[in-house]
């Protein structure tokens, strides 16, 4: 570079600096931008319409028994899409990280037995495309809001992108994160409130439930609830589900399990098929109260 | 004291504290101790039955007309107990620190003219006996949930407890500190959570609703929220306690005032009397759902 | 009181009200108030002046024998005051609470025998004056940092102040509960780092040791740091003692105990005999290093 | 898959998933695994050992004239690699992100003038290989402490690994990830210290030192503190590194740019030449004191 070149650039990066302190950097992720709810069409189902959109499966995909059983069971209980891992993110190296493409195949297999959309989690940026070839919905998660190359590729891809808040971010860090998808062209993004680390430990993280009606107040983007990875408890997800709902939340995402006790992770909060049909009449009652269904 | 008597306290001493990490202090307050519901009378009003009771009015009592203002206000929408703080704990000391017992005469006044029973706030072990001359129920309020002094002296009145969770304290430790009151002699303690202090800056604190169905598991007290204090914003009190009464809340308690934007304390969380009057029939569907009612 | 005394009282509060908003309520405590170092006289002993001021002994009063074994220990060791609880916050209500009165003589025997002046705990309002016959430094524990009829009362004494960080607190609030004692006319405050709550669960709470420099730039008032409840382990008090010297404070406090073992609390943080004198050892080479001694 | 695959899969699982459970999944960064300290070479310098190695420099790499005055400025000072961000992460889009690998070459041209070692930032696993074509070390910044695609290709690179601690990961979380490094075969990890999320807002976040000799008791891998981006204060970068040396770290690393005020990113807490030289100055009788030199 010349030092012309290098005196353009420094006049460039002081002006977009003053933009941003000026906007801090909200602008298509904004209401202001934007006044009406994004509504976010995966194949049939609307999600950020009147209707509360169920997502529901097991953490892993395991098997193809596992995962048809448990598509089956979420289907029939009312759910509208299916959620399993075939890339896991996991604090050990020694731990079970999913069974990769293998498991996208499985999930591939179980949509086409049940005709649920799928969303499964993508880890980085180089495997957005193979990931995107079977899923329906990309899902970020919570240890990656801030990995930007991920974010950016998302941003470039025609798949709706489930962005989880990290359980360290604040709202305003959890939307500038959503700015980023969006700016790269992407319009359709769910942001999931799914725990933030507090001093509490008698739940896994805390469920910031007021995070529902600020996000709906300064964006337009529909708002899910996680609150199996929230609490990490199963007999906290009726009441925690129910309580999302009545705060305004557009969708929820659940862990179930055909078999919990034998889950290779996270059975303490996964549901059994029989409780997670119980989830959902328990739910129906309060969404109607607030107009809406489940 | 002899050598012998130091000895005798030292074991009995050892002899306590393995008493207590067996059981780490829960007692009295568990669901072991006693499985049902624990139902507290205030006049009329009993709190923990199925009827979920809203506990209105100001942050502060100011004067005669704005404290009867307010409780005809609150009782017209359906309130039926009168809060309002007297002494009042202030970061600052040069703040407001509320009219000290000139505020419970007019606390007094506005109960003789409605019929509505008080709740206020007690700060000091040796201002037990005058508060409760006045008040229906003594409030123990966050920054002094670990005031032991104070708890024992409240364990030792007859009036009910409205304890407050410190904004910085575990599950565990609010329900220990109820346990100090009810080893006095006082079963009549209701939990309240009014959020925690966490890295997000959006909400004056993070109301941690999960406490709610995890008290109500552990302890049979009655469990109310305070979603005025734990977020600090006028336009989340609606959402967040249909949010608390759809995770099985006892009981809410409201800042209401008549004129917000005069209020000496909280006026940006306070709700108008119009908005009161909204927010209890946002409520009711909530209630009903779920087989209770408002 | 009649409506014009109420519109005064109004008018009189906004006015107070405005004042602080203006200010934030610090005044006394600043160095904008008072630009040279407080240095706070006990005995012979001063704190804020060059020596860095070792205060030492055990979390509990146990009995005679083993008060005055820590206090001849840590007084060889170049301990300058004697610490020990008589009166014990404590979490369970089952729990030592301390030996009360009994504990005070005992602290009272052990300065006799060795003329180290004392610092113990006050609990309540109530027990100032009790305490403050005995003990050289009235203590305010993290739990009572905001417990405002007991700052008010210590501000009536004529005994120097330890005002604990509540582990919930921030250094704006410190410094404002410090103001509630000096306005009272007690200007002799230790202002105590004893570690935030936090997520980290490898100790007990995390010493926030840059609160030492902001301290002593924002304040006149001498900063003490406690290593032992701000870690709960022994191992960690040397480096973290040397640390807090490193970083420009002027006193410490830390647990020691004739038998740690057989401690009735806070065994696992305090300090044995030799123990206490290799940390002595330890701190002066750092000490010099920046012109100060132990 | 045949079914007996999954079979065998799932029975592997169980396996793995039981061995993690009793190791917690530390083995290579554990002091049980290796007891002697590791020591890091980097060109001549070593990191590990007695001597405290100094990292500074800006930020942001801007052009060449910033960067070539910075590298002169901290090697004349004392400093021993030289820092500087090409791949910036940043938290709004619109925000300068560097000059990617225009800024590696004038890194390059840095260290060619000078002959300071480089430290500076990858994000993703992608940019592994270009960074290091010019990097010494590679660092891994605190957004992407859990980023595990990346922890694994670091792993793979023959270049050593600044990892920094995440702003809200435990000291466990902060060792399993570097165990992701080692697990591919890099047995040069540095383990940094940068702050941690808490409540306080005085500081940018909240230097936790505690974790300095829990790391060193835990590990045998050097471990570095960051007190510019910790502390996010100019004026508290003296005193915190003098605390992180007497608290026993092996390294630190400063921001120094030749005119802060400037700076297009982090000017708030980046040191003068002038500044650099003297916290230098500042730093050599506490390390002196500890029987080290800086």
């Amino acid at each position: 570079m010349s030092n012309k070149d290098e005196i353009m650039i420094c006049e460039r990066m002081s002006d977009i600096e003053r933009k941003i302190s000026e906007s801090e950097g909200f602008k298509l992720v904004s209401r202001d931008f934007k006044s009406r709810d994004t509504i976010i069409k995966v194949g049939d189902v609307e999600i950020g319409g009147n209707s509360i959109i169920m997502v529901a499966g097991p953490c892993s995909v395991e098997n193809h028994k596992q995962t048809l059983d448990a598509a089956i069971a979420v289907k029939a209980a009312g759910a509208k899409l299916l959620r399993g891992g075939a890339f896991k993110p996991r604090t050990s190296i020694y731990a079970f990280h999913g069974l990769g493409e293998d498991g996208l195949k499985i999930l591939q297999m179980a949509k086409d037995a049940t005709g649920l959309p799928i969303v499964t989690e993508v880890m980085s940026s180089e495997k957005v495309d193979v990931v995107a070839r079977y899923a329906d919905v990309l899902q970020i998660g919570c240890r990656n809001m801030q990995n930007y190359p991920l974010l950016l590729e998302a941003g470039l891809s025609d798949k709706p992108i489930l962005l989880k808040r990290g359980f360290n971010s604040t709202i305003k860090e959890f939307l500038l994160a959503a700015e980023y998808i969006m700016a790269q062209g992407n319009p359709n993004v769910i942001l999931c409130e799914r725990g933030i680390r507090t001093f509490e430990t008698m739940t896994r993280n805390t469920l910031d439930l007021s995070a529902v009606p600020i996000l709906k107040k300064l964006s337009h983007l529909p708002v899910m609830v996680d609150p199996s990875h929230a609490t990490g408890k199963r007999e906290l997800i009726l009441p925690m589900s129910r309580a999302a709902i009545a705060a305004g939340v557009d969708a929820l995402i659940v862990e179930m399990h055909p078999k919990p006790d034998r889950a290779l992770c996270d059975g303490a909060q996964s549901l059994h098929p029989g409780e997670f049909k119980e989830l959902m009449e328990g739910l129906r009652p309060i969404a109607k109260a607030i107009g809406r269904e489940v």
